[in-house]
């Protein structure tokens, strides 16, 4: 110990920790960076029992209604893309994460900030998509702001939702809740959204057209809710894919979660196109899907429920939630080996939400 | 009329059309570009009775509970200026927009854009700052998103902060409410926010340092509601200033405010550094100032329960609103002569808040 504070022994290399002290794209990447600054700056300065417990939204008490209250920023480039817009994913996210605490959306906040010089016709497109997917996810805008910043130091819109939903779940949703022994449901394919962003991002052109899975989940949370099963957790398939969902979850619940390839759903053109990128698609983001850990004896009852809405058609029960080893997610890939699927540090994908 | 249809006698100057359908910095500046965005995009798509109240946050019903919800992005440059930075604004500008509904604030959402390539210094700093803030003002931030943007498509820290609070004015406060007769009170002295944040920006000296009136409001405004006065509207002095805030009001209340110059507090360095620069301090941005629409025969007694207060201890009343002219702010200056305040286009000053 004396020889590192003496100058001639300081081995230290500089640069990981020159870069280690400047956020990096792979801080807002849902990976492990991000879980860092999480860990070491935000929960330590706001430390609260809504905020520790680190779900996708905060569950509070006001006026003696229980509510869900939740926030996205989103910095999706570019903003339109096959299936969806900034738009529709600003309303979209923030429905979700309350859906997630088994809240319905009720009302929604919104922020834009956008780049001088923006044409206002884009904005007007842009507002037109929030205000259909609002409609269509039965919550009103009620309460927005708008900034705009000097050319070059924004990059065309971007926006902030914040929501509020009234919880209608009986019991607490969240890491905590799972149990050893709980099955754990995927509720449709994985990596459309991510893709079909990359594609008009980087001109990528497929066999078809990969479209975003973009689109509100409240309807089949509520269905599950409305037949009596009581999910232990919910969490929504963005920034880093299934596998930082399953990872955070296993970390918070101190559990091992075991999940199998083949049980996964991918579309084949998502398939293909990750194979053709180099991408795994259990790390891409999705905007339309969920995994909901039940309990065993509920898993196929939920999973039938779940079928009915087309969002959820492709939903399979994908693994299962053991004691040990605490804090990993293990997959059994499609030739039977077994391997720990493990958070990136950063994302692959930046600025896809 | 026809002349205008026929190619040869198009007079039109493209010049303002092309520029309309652009946005400008003065879109954001809380005049006149920005009331027409508001009135011509925002209000058309998202129409719903909370979102057309037009008041500083929105009044809604959830579980039984009346709720205010509102939402601010912060874009202040630079980060950091005598008496506050960009996370004490954060705070105090939502905090002040629920109490500006009566509302007593209970909960923050914070959602961080940060531009690659940010000192993680400078972010713990704005974070330490965002966390006295909120514990100064007794809220709990209890969710939270970050993301980070590729260097030169930010502007190193954006934060947008939605809040929640219990609304505890038995009646509605808003444009709506108020009445001709009715005192208007101006919180204390206008203007030292703005010019703290021009003063670093510009590298200007004055001779004395000019602290930015950032601060929380919601005690003087408990104050008021717990001494049985009943403010018919209340708005904090932000964007635009006074003179946009009072205009809103006489807008949306279709009724003709009166104020007298003498009256307006503003503290001598601020209106030293005002005639220097060119600046109006009556379309200054404060975030520590509103204005309180009382009925007359209460004024007085505001006046000294909001003056136990040291942000309120400048308190006075301004003016009065009258019938006519519908829709008008009007301004008796100190030499006696009266002028229409009107609402600027822009912002004499941009990314102030």
């Amino acid at each position: 110990m004396a020889a590192n504070n003496s100058p001639e022994f300081n081995w230290s290399c500089p640069l990981p920790s020159d870069l280690a002290e400047r956020i990096l794209l792979a801080h807002g990447g849902g990976g492990r960076l991000m879980q860092k600054l999480l860990e070491s700056l935000f929960l330590p300065a706001f430390s609260n029992e809504a905020l520790n417990r680190r779900h996708d939204g905060a569950v509070v008490e006001v006026g003696g209604a229980r509510l869900a209250f939740t926030t996205d920023s989103y910095v999706v480039r570019p903003l339109f893309f096959p299936g969806g817009d900034i738009g529709a994913l600003a309303v979209h996210g923030t429905v979700n994460d309350l859906a997630m605490c088994g809240a319905r959306p009720m009302f929604l906040s919104a922020g834009f900030i956008l780049e001088e010089g923006l044409p206002v016709a884009v904005l007007e497109r842009v507002v037109r998509s929030m205000r259909e997917a609002a409609q269509a996810a039965h919550v009103a805008l009620v309460t927005g702001d708008t900034k705009v910043v000097d050319k070059g130091k924004g990059d065309g819109i971007f926006i902030n939702t914040a929501g509020i939903g009234l919880v209608e779940a009986p019991s607490p949703i969240g890491p905590q809740a799972v149990r050893p022994g709980d099955a754990v449901i995927v509720s449709g394919d994985l990596g459309a959204h991510g893709i079909a962003v990359l594609s008009v991002r980087e001109g990528l052109e497929f066999d078809s057209v990969i479209a975003s899975d973009t689109a509100p989940l409240w309807a089949p949370v509520r269905a599950l809710l409305e037949a009596g099963i009581e999910p232990h957790c919910l969490r929504d398939l963005t920034r880093g894919g299934l596998s930082a969902a399953l990872n955070e979850i296993a970390a918070s619940a101190r559990l091992a979660i075991r999940v199998e390839e083949a049980r996964i759903p991918v579309q084949e053109a998502v398939r293909g196109a990750c194979e053709l990128l180099g991408l795994d698609p259990l790390y891409v983001a999705c905007e339309g899907r969920f995994a909901a850990f039940v309990p065993a004896r509920e898993a196929e009852r939920a999973v039938e429920i779940l079928r009915r809405f087309s969002v959820c058609a492709a939903a399979q029960i994908a693994g299962r939630v053991e004691e040990a080893p605490a804090g990993t997610v293990i997959l059994k890939s499609r030739i039977g080996a077994t391997r720990v699927l493990d958070l990136l540090s950063g994302e692959q994908l930046p600025r896809i939400c």
